[in-house]
Protein backbone atom coordinates (compact mmCIF):
# COMPACT_ATOMS: atom_id res chain seq x y z
CA UNK A 1 0.00 0.00 0.00
CA UNK A 2 1.46 3.49 -0.97
CA UNK A 3 1.64 5.74 2.23
CA UNK A 4 0.56 9.11 2.57
CA UNK A 5 4.18 10.19 2.52
CA UNK A 6 4.80 8.63 -0.53
CA UNK A 7 1.87 9.67 -2.00
CA UNK A 8 2.42 13.60 -1.48
CA UNK A 9 6.33 13.10 -2.35
CA UNK A 10 5.29 11.63 -5.85
CA UNK A 11 2.67 14.62 -5.94
CA UNK A 12 5.29 17.32 -5.25
CA UNK A 13 7.22 16.25 -8.46
CA UNK A 14 4.51 17.86 -10.23
CA UNK A 15 6.56 21.17 -9.11
CA UNK A 16 9.37 22.44 -10.87
CA UNK A 17 10.98 23.66 -6.93
CA UNK A 18 10.83 20.27 -5.89
CA UNK A 19 11.64 18.58 -9.19
CA UNK A 20 14.49 21.05 -8.84
CA UNK A 21 15.57 20.26 -5.57
CA UNK A 22 15.48 16.61 -5.91
CA UNK A 23 16.83 15.97 -9.42
CA UNK A 24 13.81 13.73 -10.44
CA UNK A 25 10.57 13.97 -12.74
CA UNK A 26 7.61 11.59 -13.68
CA UNK A 27 6.59 10.36 -16.68
CA UNK A 28 3.14 8.45 -17.22
CA UNK A 29 1.95 5.56 -19.69
CA UNK A 30 3.26 2.36 -20.85
CA UNK A 31 4.36 3.78 -24.23
CA UNK A 32 6.47 6.49 -22.45
CA UNK A 33 7.75 4.47 -19.92
CA UNK A 34 9.13 2.18 -21.49
CA UNK A 35 10.51 4.52 -24.42
CA UNK A 36 12.20 6.69 -21.58
CA UNK A 37 13.62 3.10 -20.17
CA UNK A 38 15.00 1.94 -23.15
CA UNK A 39 16.76 5.29 -24.39
CA UNK A 40 19.01 4.77 -21.26
CA UNK A 41 19.16 8.48 -21.19
CA UNK A 42 17.36 8.93 -17.98
CA UNK A 43 18.05 6.15 -14.47
CA UNK A 44 14.63 5.20 -13.19
CA UNK A 45 14.67 5.61 -9.64
CA UNK A 46 11.17 3.82 -9.29
CA UNK A 47 8.48 2.58 -10.63
CA UNK A 48 4.69 2.68 -9.35
CA UNK A 49 1.87 0.08 -11.62
CA UNK A 50 -0.73 -2.03 -11.93
CA UNK A 51 0.00 -5.71 -11.58
CA UNK A 52 -1.83 -5.64 -15.40
CA UNK A 53 1.32 -4.07 -16.11
CA UNK A 54 4.12 -5.41 -14.76
CA UNK A 55 3.10 -9.16 -15.37
CA UNK A 56 4.24 -8.58 -19.38
CA UNK A 57 7.50 -6.30 -18.55
CA UNK A 58 9.71 -9.38 -17.53
CA UNK A 59 12.26 -8.07 -20.30
CA UNK A 60 11.77 -4.32 -19.73
CA UNK A 61 12.70 -4.79 -16.30
CA UNK A 62 15.52 -6.73 -16.46
CA UNK A 63 17.36 -3.34 -18.08
CA UNK A 64 16.61 -2.34 -14.57
CA UNK A 65 19.01 -2.00 -11.93
CA UNK A 66 18.55 -0.83 -8.30
CA UNK A 67 14.80 0.65 -9.69
CA UNK A 68 12.28 0.20 -7.10
CA UNK A 69 8.80 -1.47 -8.27
CA UNK A 70 6.01 -1.15 -6.89
CA UNK A 71 2.19 -2.49 -7.26
CA UNK A 72 0.11 -0.24 -7.14
CA UNK A 73 -4.24 -0.11 -6.83
CA UNK A 74 -6.26 1.49 -9.64
CA UNK A 75 -7.07 4.08 -7.16
CA UNK A 76 -3.82 4.51 -5.69
CA UNK A 77 -2.49 5.63 -9.15
CA UNK A 78 -5.23 8.07 -9.99
CA UNK A 79 -4.22 9.60 -6.57
CA UNK A 80 -0.50 10.48 -7.73
CA UNK A 81 -1.20 10.72 -11.92
CA UNK A 82 -1.16 14.01 -13.59
CA UNK A 83 -3.35 12.68 -16.23
CA UNK A 84 -6.91 13.11 -16.45
CA UNK A 85 -7.31 9.22 -17.00
CA UNK A 86 -4.04 7.99 -15.52
CA UNK A 87 -2.81 5.04 -17.60
CA UNK A 88 -0.92 1.86 -16.42
CA UNK A 89 2.17 2.90 -14.77
CA UNK A 90 4.13 5.97 -13.59
CA UNK A 91 7.38 6.12 -13.38
CA UNK A 92 10.00 8.35 -11.84
CA UNK A 93 13.19 9.38 -13.89
CA UNK A 94 16.43 11.13 -12.82
CA UNK A 95 16.84 14.30 -14.62
CA UNK A 96 19.84 14.36 -16.83
CA UNK A 97 23.28 16.24 -15.63
CA UNK A 98 23.13 19.82 -17.43
CA UNK A 99 26.16 19.45 -20.04
CA UNK A 100 27.36 23.00 -20.52
CA UNK A 101 28.53 22.80 -24.18
CA UNK A 102 27.85 20.97 -27.15
CA UNK A 103 28.63 20.57 -31.06
CA UNK A 104 26.93 22.92 -33.30
CA UNK A 105 29.44 22.19 -36.20
CA UNK A 106 27.83 20.67 -39.59
CA UNK A 107 24.37 20.14 -37.82
CA UNK A 108 21.21 22.52 -36.87
CA UNK A 109 20.89 23.38 -33.78
CA UNK A 110 17.17 24.16 -32.81
CA UNK A 111 17.23 27.66 -30.24
CA UNK A 112 13.93 28.36 -28.36
CA UNK A 113 13.68 31.85 -26.88
CA UNK A 114 10.73 31.89 -24.61
CA UNK A 115 8.30 29.03 -25.38
CA UNK A 116 6.60 29.20 -22.36
CA UNK A 117 4.01 26.57 -22.97
CA UNK A 118 4.76 23.15 -22.10
CA UNK A 119 2.67 21.42 -24.84
CA UNK A 120 4.29 23.59 -27.26
CA UNK A 121 7.72 22.91 -25.93
CA UNK A 122 7.10 19.34 -25.77
CA UNK A 123 5.54 19.30 -29.44
CA UNK A 124 9.05 21.00 -30.90
CA UNK A 125 11.10 18.75 -28.84
CA UNK A 126 9.01 15.42 -30.74
CA UNK A 127 9.41 17.60 -34.09
CA UNK A 128 13.07 18.26 -33.47
CA UNK A 129 13.32 14.05 -32.99
CA UNK A 130 11.33 13.30 -36.13
CA UNK A 131 13.59 15.78 -38.62
CA UNK A 132 16.77 14.52 -36.79
CA UNK A 133 17.65 17.60 -34.85
CA UNK A 134 19.34 16.55 -31.58
CA UNK A 135 20.26 19.58 -29.76
CA UNK A 136 18.12 22.34 -28.76
CA UNK A 137 18.60 25.55 -26.65
CA UNK A 138 15.88 26.55 -24.01
CA UNK A 139 16.32 30.29 -22.77
CA UNK A 140 15.65 30.31 -19.56
CA UNK A 141 12.15 31.55 -20.23
CA UNK A 142 11.25 28.91 -21.88
CA UNK A 143 8.82 26.32 -19.70
CA UNK A 144 10.52 23.38 -17.77
CA UNK A 145 11.81 20.72 -20.12
CA UNK A 146 10.65 18.07 -16.97
CA UNK A 147 7.01 19.97 -16.36
CA UNK A 148 4.67 16.65 -16.57
CA UNK A 149 2.86 17.99 -19.39
CA UNK A 150 6.42 18.85 -21.74
CA UNK A 151 7.01 15.05 -20.93
CA UNK A 152 4.24 13.58 -21.98
CA UNK A 153 3.83 15.70 -25.41
CA UNK A 154 7.14 14.32 -26.53
CA UNK A 155 6.08 11.34 -26.37
CA UNK A 156 9.19 9.62 -25.84
CA UNK A 157 11.56 12.01 -27.68
CA UNK A 158 12.64 13.19 -24.34
CA UNK A 159 15.36 10.64 -24.41
CA UNK A 160 16.56 10.83 -27.56
CA UNK A 161 17.35 14.58 -27.58
CA UNK A 162 20.19 16.78 -25.80
CA UNK A 163 18.32 19.71 -23.86
CA UNK A 164 20.51 22.85 -22.60
CA UNK A 165 18.98 25.71 -20.54
CA UNK A 166 21.39 28.81 -21.24
CA UNK A 167 21.58 32.58 -20.89
CA UNK A 168 21.12 32.95 -25.24
CA UNK A 169 22.76 36.46 -25.45
CA UNK A 170 26.02 34.33 -23.99
CA UNK A 171 25.52 31.27 -26.01
CA UNK A 172 25.05 33.25 -29.33
CA UNK A 173 27.91 35.04 -28.84
CA UNK A 174 29.90 31.63 -28.31
CA UNK A 175 27.84 30.23 -31.65
CA UNK A 176 27.90 33.12 -34.29
CA UNK A 177 30.58 32.05 -36.32
CA UNK A 178 27.22 29.99 -37.49
CA UNK A 179 24.81 31.61 -39.92
CA UNK A 180 21.62 31.86 -37.35
CA UNK A 181 18.15 32.10 -38.48
CA UNK A 182 14.72 32.93 -37.17
CA UNK A 183 11.14 32.42 -38.09
CA UNK A 184 9.71 35.85 -38.46
CA UNK A 185 6.46 37.15 -39.98
CA UNK A 186 8.80 38.56 -42.53
CA UNK A 187 11.96 37.55 -44.25
CA UNK A 188 12.97 35.09 -46.78
CA UNK A 189 9.80 32.69 -48.47
CA UNK A 190 11.00 29.35 -46.06
CA UNK A 191 10.46 27.94 -49.88
CA UNK A 192 13.41 29.88 -51.10
CA UNK A 193 15.83 28.54 -47.97
CA UNK A 194 17.26 25.33 -49.75
CA UNK A 195 18.70 22.60 -47.25
CA UNK A 196 20.70 23.46 -44.45
CA UNK A 197 23.97 21.42 -43.63
CA UNK A 198 24.36 23.25 -40.94
CA UNK A 199 23.41 26.60 -38.72
CA UNK A 200 20.90 27.70 -35.66
CA UNK A 201 17.27 28.21 -36.19
CA UNK A 202 15.84 29.94 -33.77
CA UNK A 203 12.02 29.65 -32.76
CA UNK A 204 10.39 32.84 -30.56
CA UNK A 205 7.77 32.54 -27.97
CA UNK A 206 4.26 31.86 -28.38
CA UNK A 207 3.02 35.74 -28.05
CA UNK A 208 5.99 38.46 -29.26
CA UNK A 209 8.13 36.46 -31.24
CA UNK A 210 12.05 36.17 -30.78
CA UNK A 211 13.05 38.79 -28.59
CA UNK A 212 14.90 42.27 -29.54
CA UNK A 213 18.20 41.46 -28.42
CA UNK A 214 18.37 37.53 -29.37
CA UNK A 215 17.13 38.80 -33.06
CA UNK A 216 20.44 40.89 -33.11
CA UNK A 217 22.50 38.11 -33.75
CA UNK A 218 19.99 36.67 -36.40
CA UNK A 219 21.85 36.79 -40.12
CA UNK A 220 18.30 35.40 -42.09
CA UNK A 221 14.61 35.53 -41.55
CA UNK A 222 12.45 33.25 -42.51
CA UNK A 223 8.77 34.06 -43.20
CA UNK A 224 6.02 31.51 -43.60
CA UNK A 225 3.85 33.28 -46.46
CA UNK A 226 0.55 33.86 -45.22
CA UNK A 227 -2.20 33.66 -47.59
CA UNK A 228 -5.42 33.57 -45.22
CA UNK A 229 -6.41 36.01 -42.54
CA UNK A 230 -5.13 34.06 -39.25
CA UNK A 231 -2.50 36.54 -37.93
CA UNK A 232 0.08 33.65 -36.52
CA UNK A 233 0.56 30.52 -36.35
CA UNK A 234 1.51 28.40 -33.52
CA UNK A 235 5.12 28.35 -32.69
CA UNK A 236 4.89 24.45 -32.89
CA UNK A 237 3.48 24.39 -36.26
CA UNK A 238 6.19 26.99 -37.36
CA UNK A 239 8.85 24.71 -35.79
CA UNK A 240 7.42 21.78 -38.58
CA UNK A 241 7.08 23.66 -41.43
CA UNK A 242 10.39 25.49 -41.28
CA UNK A 243 12.57 22.39 -40.18
CA UNK A 244 10.58 20.55 -43.16
CA UNK A 245 12.00 22.43 -45.43
CA UNK A 246 15.46 23.40 -44.64
CA UNK A 247 16.43 19.89 -43.23
CA UNK B 1 -25.04 40.99 -10.20
CA UNK B 2 -25.39 37.26 -12.03
CA UNK B 3 -27.73 35.01 -10.47
CA UNK B 4 -26.76 32.01 -9.36
CA UNK B 5 -29.53 30.19 -12.36
CA UNK B 6 -27.53 32.86 -15.35
CA UNK B 7 -24.11 31.35 -14.19
CA UNK B 8 -24.88 28.21 -14.20
CA UNK B 9 -26.59 28.10 -17.64
CA UNK B 10 -23.43 30.05 -18.68
CA UNK B 11 -21.20 27.23 -16.74
CA UNK B 12 -23.56 24.69 -18.34
CA UNK B 13 -22.45 25.78 -22.29
CA UNK B 14 -19.23 23.75 -21.46
CA UNK B 15 -21.04 20.74 -22.22
CA UNK B 16 -21.58 19.74 -26.22
CA UNK B 17 -25.15 18.09 -24.82
CA UNK B 18 -26.41 22.09 -23.97
CA UNK B 19 -24.73 23.57 -26.90
CA UNK B 20 -26.49 21.15 -29.05
CA UNK B 21 -29.51 21.95 -27.39
CA UNK B 22 -29.58 25.86 -27.15
CA UNK B 23 -27.31 26.62 -30.22
CA UNK B 24 -24.90 28.43 -28.28
CA UNK B 25 -21.09 28.66 -27.84
CA UNK B 26 -19.01 30.67 -25.51
CA UNK B 27 -15.67 32.64 -26.38
CA UNK B 28 -13.47 34.44 -24.17
CA UNK B 29 -11.09 37.39 -24.31
CA UNK B 30 -11.16 40.53 -25.89
CA UNK B 31 -9.20 39.57 -28.73
CA UNK B 32 -10.97 36.75 -29.39
CA UNK B 33 -14.50 38.00 -28.75
CA UNK B 34 -13.84 41.05 -31.02
CA UNK B 35 -12.76 38.55 -33.93
CA UNK B 36 -15.72 37.00 -33.86
CA UNK B 37 -17.85 40.17 -33.94
CA UNK B 38 -15.99 41.71 -36.54
CA UNK B 39 -16.24 38.29 -38.51
CA UNK B 40 -20.03 38.55 -38.57
CA UNK B 41 -19.83 35.29 -39.20
CA UNK B 42 -21.71 34.41 -35.44
CA UNK B 43 -24.61 36.44 -33.78
CA UNK B 44 -23.52 37.55 -30.38
CA UNK B 45 -26.59 36.99 -27.73
CA UNK B 46 -24.68 38.10 -24.80
CA UNK B 47 -21.51 39.71 -23.62
CA UNK B 48 -20.15 39.55 -19.69
CA UNK B 49 -17.53 41.85 -19.61
CA UNK B 50 -15.17 43.72 -17.12
CA UNK B 51 -15.68 47.29 -16.60
CA UNK B 52 -12.44 48.08 -17.33
CA UNK B 53 -13.20 46.43 -21.36
CA UNK B 54 -16.34 48.28 -21.71
CA UNK B 55 -15.36 51.12 -21.35
CA UNK B 56 -13.23 51.15 -24.73
CA UNK B 57 -15.63 49.22 -26.85
CA UNK B 58 -17.90 51.68 -28.05
CA UNK B 59 -16.82 50.94 -31.88
CA UNK B 60 -17.25 46.99 -31.27
CA UNK B 61 -20.38 47.51 -29.52
CA UNK B 62 -21.80 49.83 -32.22
CA UNK B 63 -21.75 46.49 -34.72
CA UNK B 64 -24.28 44.78 -31.87
CA UNK B 65 -27.87 44.78 -32.20
CA UNK B 66 -29.89 42.84 -29.96
CA UNK B 67 -26.98 41.66 -27.49
CA UNK B 68 -27.37 41.89 -23.83
CA UNK B 69 -24.62 43.36 -21.88
CA UNK B 70 -23.75 42.49 -18.61
CA UNK B 71 -20.98 44.41 -16.88
CA UNK B 72 -19.38 41.69 -14.28
CA UNK B 73 -17.00 41.68 -11.23
CA UNK B 74 -13.61 39.82 -11.25
CA UNK B 75 -15.28 37.43 -9.02
CA UNK B 76 -18.15 36.91 -11.27
CA UNK B 77 -16.35 36.33 -14.35
CA UNK B 78 -13.79 33.78 -12.73
CA UNK B 79 -17.07 31.56 -11.99
CA UNK B 80 -18.51 31.63 -15.33
CA UNK B 81 -14.88 31.56 -17.17
CA UNK B 82 -13.44 28.29 -18.36
CA UNK B 83 -10.02 29.29 -18.68
CA UNK B 84 -6.91 28.79 -15.92
CA UNK B 85 -7.09 33.05 -15.69
CA UNK B 86 -10.31 34.54 -16.96
CA UNK B 87 -9.82 37.36 -19.73
CA UNK B 88 -11.57 40.45 -18.67
CA UNK B 89 -15.00 39.50 -21.07
CA UNK B 90 -16.51 36.15 -22.07
CA UNK B 91 -19.97 36.46 -24.91
CA UNK B 92 -22.24 34.31 -25.87
CA UNK B 93 -22.96 33.25 -29.93
CA UNK B 94 -25.13 31.60 -31.90
CA UNK B 95 -23.98 28.37 -33.60
CA UNK B 96 -23.89 28.70 -37.68
CA UNK B 97 -26.40 26.95 -39.25
CA UNK B 98 -25.05 23.79 -40.83
CA UNK B 99 -24.51 24.20 -44.10
CA UNK B 100 -24.89 20.88 -45.48
CA UNK B 101 -23.11 21.25 -49.02
CA UNK B 102 -20.32 23.66 -50.11
CA UNK B 103 -17.96 23.56 -52.96
CA UNK B 104 -15.08 22.18 -53.75
CA UNK B 105 -13.76 23.28 -57.10
CA UNK B 106 -10.92 25.01 -58.35
CA UNK B 107 -9.85 25.04 -54.24
CA UNK B 108 -8.12 22.56 -51.64
CA UNK B 109 -10.77 21.35 -48.91
CA UNK B 110 -9.18 19.74 -45.88
CA UNK B 111 -10.83 17.01 -44.25
CA UNK B 112 -10.38 15.71 -40.66
CA UNK B 113 -10.91 11.77 -39.87
CA UNK B 114 -11.35 11.53 -36.32
CA UNK B 115 -9.50 14.92 -34.82
CA UNK B 116 -10.34 14.26 -31.26
CA UNK B 117 -8.30 16.77 -29.50
CA UNK B 118 -9.65 20.53 -28.92
CA UNK B 119 -6.47 21.88 -28.87
CA UNK B 120 -5.19 19.83 -32.37
CA UNK B 121 -8.53 20.84 -33.97
CA UNK B 122 -8.56 24.31 -33.11
CA UNK B 123 -4.59 24.72 -34.63
CA UNK B 124 -5.47 23.25 -37.40
CA UNK B 125 -8.60 25.57 -37.76
CA UNK B 126 -5.98 28.44 -37.60
CA UNK B 127 -3.46 26.57 -40.06
CA UNK B 128 -6.17 26.52 -42.45
CA UNK B 129 -7.14 29.97 -41.84
CA UNK B 130 -3.09 30.99 -42.41
CA UNK B 131 -3.01 29.21 -45.85
CA UNK B 132 -6.36 30.55 -47.42
CA UNK B 133 -8.19 27.05 -46.84
CA UNK B 134 -11.68 28.42 -46.16
CA UNK B 135 -13.38 25.10 -46.19
CA UNK B 136 -12.87 21.81 -43.81
CA UNK B 137 -15.01 19.08 -43.73
CA UNK B 138 -14.93 17.25 -39.84
CA UNK B 139 -15.59 13.52 -39.41
CA UNK B 140 -18.78 12.69 -36.94
CA UNK B 141 -15.86 11.76 -34.72
CA UNK B 142 -13.73 14.70 -34.67
CA UNK B 143 -14.36 16.98 -31.63
CA UNK B 144 -17.04 19.50 -31.16
CA UNK B 145 -15.95 23.02 -32.99
CA UNK B 146 -17.70 24.65 -30.49
CA UNK B 147 -16.21 22.97 -27.54
CA UNK B 148 -14.29 25.79 -25.43
CA UNK B 149 -11.07 24.46 -26.10
CA UNK B 150 -11.35 24.53 -29.35
CA UNK B 151 -12.46 28.01 -29.77
CA UNK B 152 -10.06 29.53 -27.71
CA UNK B 153 -7.25 28.11 -29.54
CA UNK B 154 -8.95 29.11 -33.33
CA UNK B 155 -7.50 32.22 -32.10
CA UNK B 156 -10.45 33.85 -34.14
CA UNK B 157 -10.19 31.54 -37.64
CA UNK B 158 -13.65 30.10 -36.18
CA UNK B 159 -15.04 33.25 -37.68
CA UNK B 160 -13.30 32.80 -41.51
CA UNK B 161 -13.43 29.13 -41.62
CA UNK B 162 -16.18 27.17 -42.95
CA UNK B 163 -16.75 23.82 -41.32
CA UNK B 164 -19.19 21.51 -41.68
CA UNK B 165 -19.68 17.88 -40.23
CA UNK B 166 -20.43 14.72 -42.37
CA UNK B 167 -20.18 10.96 -42.78
CA UNK B 168 -17.13 10.95 -44.45
CA UNK B 169 -17.85 8.22 -46.43
CA UNK B 170 -20.95 9.75 -48.08
CA UNK B 171 -19.41 12.82 -48.63
CA UNK B 172 -16.29 11.38 -50.33
CA UNK B 173 -18.30 9.45 -52.12
CA UNK B 174 -19.95 13.14 -53.43
CA UNK B 175 -16.68 14.19 -54.47
CA UNK B 176 -14.55 11.30 -55.80
CA UNK B 177 -14.27 13.11 -59.09
CA UNK B 178 -11.39 15.30 -57.00
CA UNK B 179 -8.34 13.46 -56.04
CA UNK B 180 -8.17 12.88 -52.75
CA UNK B 181 -4.61 13.38 -51.03
CA UNK B 182 -4.19 11.77 -47.41
CA UNK B 183 -1.36 12.37 -44.65
CA UNK B 184 0.19 8.81 -44.44
CA UNK B 185 3.69 6.94 -42.46
CA UNK B 186 4.29 5.88 -46.38
CA UNK B 187 3.70 7.42 -49.75
CA UNK B 188 5.17 10.27 -51.58
CA UNK B 189 7.67 12.42 -50.30
CA UNK B 190 5.66 15.54 -49.31
CA UNK B 191 8.26 18.01 -51.20
CA UNK B 192 7.53 16.40 -54.39
CA UNK B 193 3.69 16.95 -54.58
CA UNK B 194 3.93 20.71 -56.20
CA UNK B 195 1.49 23.02 -55.44
CA UNK B 196 -2.20 21.79 -55.63
CA UNK B 197 -5.26 24.06 -57.32
CA UNK B 198 -7.74 22.01 -56.77
CA UNK B 199 -8.24 18.46 -53.65
CA UNK B 200 -9.04 17.25 -51.02
CA UNK B 201 -6.27 16.15 -48.44
CA UNK B 202 -7.29 14.18 -45.34
CA UNK B 203 -5.51 14.22 -41.93
CA UNK B 204 -6.12 11.55 -39.68
CA UNK B 205 -6.57 10.83 -36.17
CA UNK B 206 -4.00 10.94 -33.49
CA UNK B 207 -3.62 7.84 -32.98
CA UNK B 208 -4.27 5.72 -35.86
CA UNK B 209 -3.99 7.83 -38.81
CA UNK B 210 -6.63 7.63 -41.38
CA UNK B 211 -9.48 4.98 -40.86
CA UNK B 212 -9.55 2.31 -43.39
CA UNK B 213 -12.94 3.12 -44.92
CA UNK B 214 -11.60 6.46 -45.26
CA UNK B 215 -8.02 4.99 -47.47
CA UNK B 216 -10.22 3.22 -49.76
CA UNK B 217 -11.06 7.24 -51.54
CA UNK B 218 -7.02 8.07 -51.34
CA UNK B 219 -5.37 8.27 -54.94
CA UNK B 220 -2.23 9.73 -53.46
CA UNK B 221 -0.44 9.31 -50.03
CA UNK B 222 1.59 11.74 -48.81
CA UNK B 223 5.19 10.97 -46.56
CA UNK B 224 6.84 13.96 -44.67
CA UNK B 225 9.68 12.39 -44.18
CA UNK B 226 11.49 11.22 -40.89
CA UNK B 227 14.87 11.41 -40.59
CA UNK B 228 15.45 10.79 -36.52
CA UNK B 229 13.46 8.79 -34.56
CA UNK B 230 10.10 10.11 -33.26
CA UNK B 231 7.56 7.79 -33.81
CA UNK B 232 4.59 9.98 -35.29
CA UNK B 233 4.21 13.58 -35.34
CA UNK B 234 1.37 15.63 -34.39
CA UNK B 235 -1.52 16.40 -36.44
CA UNK B 236 -1.89 19.62 -36.29
CA UNK B 237 1.86 19.80 -37.09
CA UNK B 238 1.56 17.29 -39.77
CA UNK B 239 -1.25 19.70 -41.23
CA UNK B 240 0.92 22.82 -41.52
CA UNK B 241 3.79 20.92 -42.99
CA UNK B 242 1.63 19.25 -45.78
CA UNK B 243 -0.08 23.03 -46.33
CA UNK B 244 3.05 24.89 -46.52
CA UNK B 245 4.16 22.60 -49.31
CA UNK B 246 1.01 22.28 -51.76
CA UNK B 247 -0.80 25.55 -51.42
Amino acid sequence: MLSKTHTKYIQSLLHKKFRDETGLFIAEGPKLVSDLINSRTFVCQEILALPEWLKDQDKLLLKLKDTTIHEVTDFELKKISSLSSAHQVLAIFEKRKQHVHFETNAKITLVLDTIQDPGNLGTIIRIADWFGITDIVCSVGCADMYNAKVVQSTMGSLGRVNIIYADLINWLKENSKLTIYSASLEGKDVKTIGKLKEGIVIIGNEANGVSYDVMNFVNEKINIPRIGAAESLNAAVATGIILSHVV
